[in-house]
């Protein structure tokens, strides 16, 4: 199993296409662009959505549903908006097919055009405020907190699995305030949640910041990100958190009347993250054998492999798994006893350490006389003999040990790959090795877009609560003046 | 509040639209025939997303995501599906939009043709299949129990909310199997969970049976459906269960070899439920007061109403009402307090009877005293005063009771309006008064058509586990032999 998949040494971008497909995570599908997300693959996305989703609502947010389809002169009405997302979209001009009048199969129906041609949503900020205009009439009406799970459409040219599809699954909250403040803290609290989200369950160190105006969402005044360093030293923007200011409420004429009757348009906000997300874990904690799931994640933390000759002892060994099986999932353990009789034991442990399953637990018939199992760790790919007396307490705490680990590794790897950057000779070697760098920027648009042509370098963030360093300097590629680093990096 | 509702006796369809809107459920979008679903209509088929996705997997169904886009030539390989399906349809034509040349707004860019055009899924069985015959070469990878919980669209000349809207909700099952009697086990595995649902969740009596060959699903070789009485003497197909035989699997060459080698077509179903389901609660339950909700599907199952005058006994009723919700939150009762201030409580009774709250407490400065609270049941719109000592018990008994009493009350409507009827003058007459008619019938289309172009009055199902009377019989139109009855009605 694991030797079908390539080495991240010799070509990290195989690698990681290798792993998704032989691990069941995900293929392409046969429309361009558009991937089919297996099974296995489904369930880790689903236990991110059922996490992130408790989030939100102990946060106020309510989900809710909006059109598919958005029509096309909505995206006439933000001009910033419509310049960043309306171009490479799919454009819907008929509604009906027919028998094709020479022959066999369909054709579309040329009387069935429509009037307004529709856009399947790229995002959907235009069609939700064109709604929350008649949802909102006083101060009484705010705040709206909506977020809604869906699939969204962007027309991409190149494709990867997970990290940039044309159809690509993602939840989308979008809010409406009665103040500025208080849109801004929502900015704030969602990027916040994303990045306890990525720390404690996906066991992804992230960097918090905003963006340069370059890399803002189309239509926001502030974008604040949680960007993530993959292994290959690349980052990966991992979720987004904009303020919109009223830019939107104006587009869409969304006024309420504020406590002394004053009508005033509404402050928005608007976050999301994706099935990207798969991308930054597989990339974040992947190895040469195959997938490493954090256990909060992992839709099997523990599998089981019974080891016989003879059906006797297959039913003795399944037995006493069965019955720690049981035990375990009252703990809320989700246990897989592997009890396949047409594959070996080595087999079997390199398909389920391709899969990223935590543990790992093997037991035979001298396991029974003795009393004991050996107990393996997909993250250190380390093994022991343990006792069976207590081994539940034991697996639980091991789960534990091992969300912390794999944090703890990821970020020592960050650690070791992020670097203050004050030469521009340097930065250029350096930034092709895989390194993030802290560097003094002049604040404009120019710099960042003439050493992003040069480089391939972009801003990551202006980071907010880890890597801050506000201190005078000078910009590295223009030389002048600075008031803080930002984190260069080149992005997937 | 619930005066602003046209009562059923008046209009039954502009009740039924009344109440989806103040109730706030859902709302037509701007995008014709598309639905917003509003937050509290979205919690409630959240509700039943996640009770219906446990029942499948206890069945062993995995989740998984298949593309929104199917290329036109899918339609073509399924003759009897396309014939169904594919003709109203959103159908994509072109990848980018530009700025018009012209002036202000975009234009659809004409160089962005595509060179086959996509079809918005209506229904995914041509694109699952296109990909299970990369999933399945032996009989090993059988069976494959898939569904996903997405977005379908299908080009609706007229539309009601949750009814019948051009885009909807949904969940479709795809499952492959390798011989006849395991797919067919399958179908019927599913109507079953359909049914188990609709009346233990739904609190929704349903007949469980067969479509006949004019009503099943395009493509399948049976239909098996689950169909319920509303208010109007109408019946709803609820959620169906397809056993489609070997046809896709012939379309899209779909073979396994066998445990002897030998290459064999794949045996499929499908089945579904929709937001139609919300409908079907609404209209099932309703009364002129607004919704009635079975507590297993109501975000909020208990609603607390504070009585008081002066600012202390507001803070008195509140302190009591806070105990008693994290008494009830920990017996896993969903609880809210409605502690605005600026509404009197019998506007909040009001706006609470309209969503459909199965219990609501109310309590003042005198139930304090007495240490009482006055308890309301939305389904019989009773009250009565209850001592606060062991209200906890009692209100979880009152849930299940309310629960049992709502699909009671369903179950005697439906049995005092279904009918014997072997008279095709009295079936002419009753069939537009309200009643499903058990009849014979001689087993042709031709007959059935002839029954419904001068009635509108279709055979929902040949029943299997209620209301099977299998007897000798002559057909009630035709007058041809019938070995058992049928159950019509006028549909939604």
């Amino acid at each position: 199993m694991a030797d079908q998949i390539t080495k991240r040494s010799e070509n990290y971008s195989q690698w990681y296409n290798d792993l998704i497909v032989k691990a069941d995570l995900a293929e392409q599908s046969q429309v361009r662009g558009c991937m089919v997300i297996k099974p296995y693959g489904y369930a880790i996305w689903e236990k991110m959505q059922g996490i992130l989703d408790s989030m939100f609502k102990e946060t106020g947010v309510q989900n809710a549903y909006f059109p598919l389809f958005i029509p096309k002169s909505f995206f006439s009405r933000e001009a910033e908006h419509v310049a960043g997302f309306a171009k490479e979209c799919a454009v819907v001009t008929h509604h009906r097919l027919m028998n094709d009048p020479d022959g066999k199969g369909v054709v579309v129906d040329p009387s069935a055009k429509l009037e307004e041609e529709l856009i399947v949503r790229p995002t959907s900020e235009t069609i939700i405020w064109s709604t929350y205009k008649n949802w909102i009439k006083s101060w009484r009406d705010l705040p709206i907190l909506c977020n809604q799970w869906c699939n969204v459409v962007r027309w991409e040219m190149r494709t990867r699995l997970f990290l940039r599809t044309s159809e690509f699954l993602w939840q989308e909250g979008h809010t409406a305030h009665s103040t500025a403040e208080e849109a801004q803290e929502e900015t704030s609290r969602m990027v916040n949640v994303y990045a306890k989200f990525a720390r404690e369950t996906m066991a992804l160190p992230v960097i918090v910041g905003h963006k340069s105006p370059n890399e803002r969402f189309a239509g926001a005044i502030d974008t604040q990100t949680i960007e993530a360093m993959m292994q290959d030293g690349k980052a990966l923007q991992a979720g987004t958190s904009h303020f919109l200011g009223q830019n939107f409420a104006k587009s869409f004429d969304v006024q309420f009347a504020d406590k002394d009757g004053k009508l005033q348009y509404v402050w928005a906000t608007s976050w999301g993250v994706s099935t990207r997300l798969m991308g930054a874990l597989i990339m974040a904690h992947g190895d040469d054998n195959g997938l490493v799931l954090p256990p909060a994640l992992a839709p099997i933390q523990v599998v089981m492999v019974p080891i016989y000759r003879k059906s006797e002892e297959r039913d003795a060994v399944l037995g006493e798994m069965n019955l720690l099986k049981e035990n375990l999932s009252k703990m809320g353990v989700s246990v897989k006893i592997d009890d396949r009789d047409t594959l070996r034991p080595g087999f079997k442990f390199a398909e389920w350490e391709l899969k990223g399953v935590p543990v790992r637990l093997a037991m035979g018939p001298r396991d029974l006389q003795s009393g004991t199992v050996e107990v393996h760790r997909r993250d250190t790919l380390t093994k022991e003999t343990m006792s069976l007396d207590g081994i539940e307490g034991h697996i639980v705490q091991l789960l534990s040990d091992i969300q912390a680990n794999i944090y703890r590794k990821a970020l020592a790897f960050r650690e070791q790959n992020v670097e203050k950057c004050d030469n521009w000779e340097d930065f250029k070697e350096k930034i092709t090795q895989g390194k993030f760098l802290l560097c003094h920027w002049d604040g404009t648009a120019e710099t960042e877009q003439k050493i992003k042509d040069e480089t391939k370098a972009t801003i990551r963030c202006i980071p907010i609560d880890s890597y801050v360093i506000n201190e005078e300097g000078v910009d590295i590629y223009s030389g002048k003046p600075s008031k803080q680093r930002v984190v260069f990096a080149i992005a997937y």
